[in-house]
């Protein structure tokens, strides 16, 4: 690879590993708060493997960068954050969490499918290893999806209102880089253009056999340098104990 | 086993669910806080283990009364829970809630040994399931400790300072609970006292090494019908979602 292709490869696994950070703490919110014991176990095992995401992407663009990831994760301003905002929203509820969870596992599960093929061997195999838990991320919240969408009236109007919400963040998952024609044309990453197109077919009859008609909402023009408030806060909390004292670990 | 010995058997599964369930929730308050990337992760799997292992006690514990586990860890007054102090302290700083951690780990790794040879079957079964997670939990705690301990000035001085705060506490664990009497009879739980000086011939030649004495502190004479007010405002916390609206699941 050449040097602009490293930059751009860089800039994009920053993204990857943004999402996952900022879903990975979300989902951590929940942790010790879900409505069953069962779905609290299941929380922290998406907590973990998000974060687990996150450190393998931070890990690949320490490779080219040799920047830290730890300093990454923890001591950045929120404008230098490249995650979407769709991960950062707040919880919500169950049904908000389990829709964005199910949007989310969506994308990343046929993302992942497509890096696997990436010329850039580290990615591919980054992408083969996370690929199973994906899979599982995908059935867990698509299940639910099903489950709230076809449940009582309250928790299908809950769905309806989650959707109504969501929608137009979801654009933004889509949006290129501008370094990413670089790497489409050298093989490394795909073009989201038919990533967008094979979501759009995984999505839309599954959220129609749910009985969730999409809503009729325009997309948020933003690109990942936008951000809403709600992230400052996340960091905020986030970041708490690692800025309280940068060089200690007690 | 007849009534007497299954009623003192549901206490004791009640009062092993219940640590872990605590346990489970404060480390699950971590997740997102750690200090570096790779605590992040580990204490999300921390928290997902502890909170497995208290679904596991809590199924036996319905497989002889009947009594729902979702229920039963969200739905009971603060008076009503059998977990030790212990577990139930806010998080503190890194070094206390590494330290909690150790002490606690030390103790269940010798237990859950013990319970592998426990003459109800389901019991032993379940021990043996959890015993390798614990070993793995033990050997992540102990080697903070010995980082600590042996680490800067500053990260000593936390440990010296949350093992006086702790120390009192780890005796209520080896207490026994009043039905234990006739399960130790029978072979299906086994003698705390001989447990006890086990987790004291494991756990204070390791704190001598890492330069962390024994403070002499009085154990406090509490018994598991006994909760600190932290209980209760952890419960508030805990409940808040399960509580808004028993019935649903959205």
């Amino acid at each position: 690879m050449n040097d602009a292709q490293r930059q751009a490869l860089a800039e994009r696994l920053l993204a990857l590993a943004d999402d996952e950070l900022i879903l990975g703490h979300r989902d951590s919110e929940w942790t010790g708060h879900a409505p069953i014991l069962e779905e609290d176990i299941a929380m922290a095992n998406l907590a973990q493997d998000e974060l687990g995401h996150a450190a393998i992407w931070y890990g690949l663009h320490q490779e080219l960068t040799g920047q830290d990831p730890d300093r990454l994760a923890f001591q950045r301003n929120a404008l230098d954050y490249r995650n979407v905002q769709l991960v950062e929203l707040p919880i919500g509820d169950w049904a908000f969490t389990m829709l964005r969870q199910y949007l989310f596992d969506a994308y990343e599960m046929l993302l992942l499918t497509r890096l696997r093929e990436s010329a850039y061997t580290p990615l591919a195999q980054a992408a083969a290893k996370m690929g199973n838990e994906e899979i599982y991320h995908y059935r867990h919240s698509s299940a639910w999806v099903q489950r709230l969408g076809l449940g009582t009236e309250e928790s299908h109007q809950r769905m309806r209102r989650a959707l109504g919400e969501l929608w137009p963040y979801v654009e933004e998952l889509f949006v290129p880089l501008p370094g990413d024609s670089l790497l489409i044309q050298a093989g490394v990453f795909p073009d989201l253009a038919e990533l967008q197109e094979a979501w759009r077919q995984l999505v839309q009859p599954f959220l129609a056999q749910a009985q969730l008609p999409l809503p009729d909402v325009p997309a948020l023009p933003v690109t990942r340098q936008d951000h809403t408030e709600h992230l400052i806060d996340l960091l905020a909390d986030m970041q708490m104990v690692a800025r309280s004292d940068p060089e200690a670990v007690w």
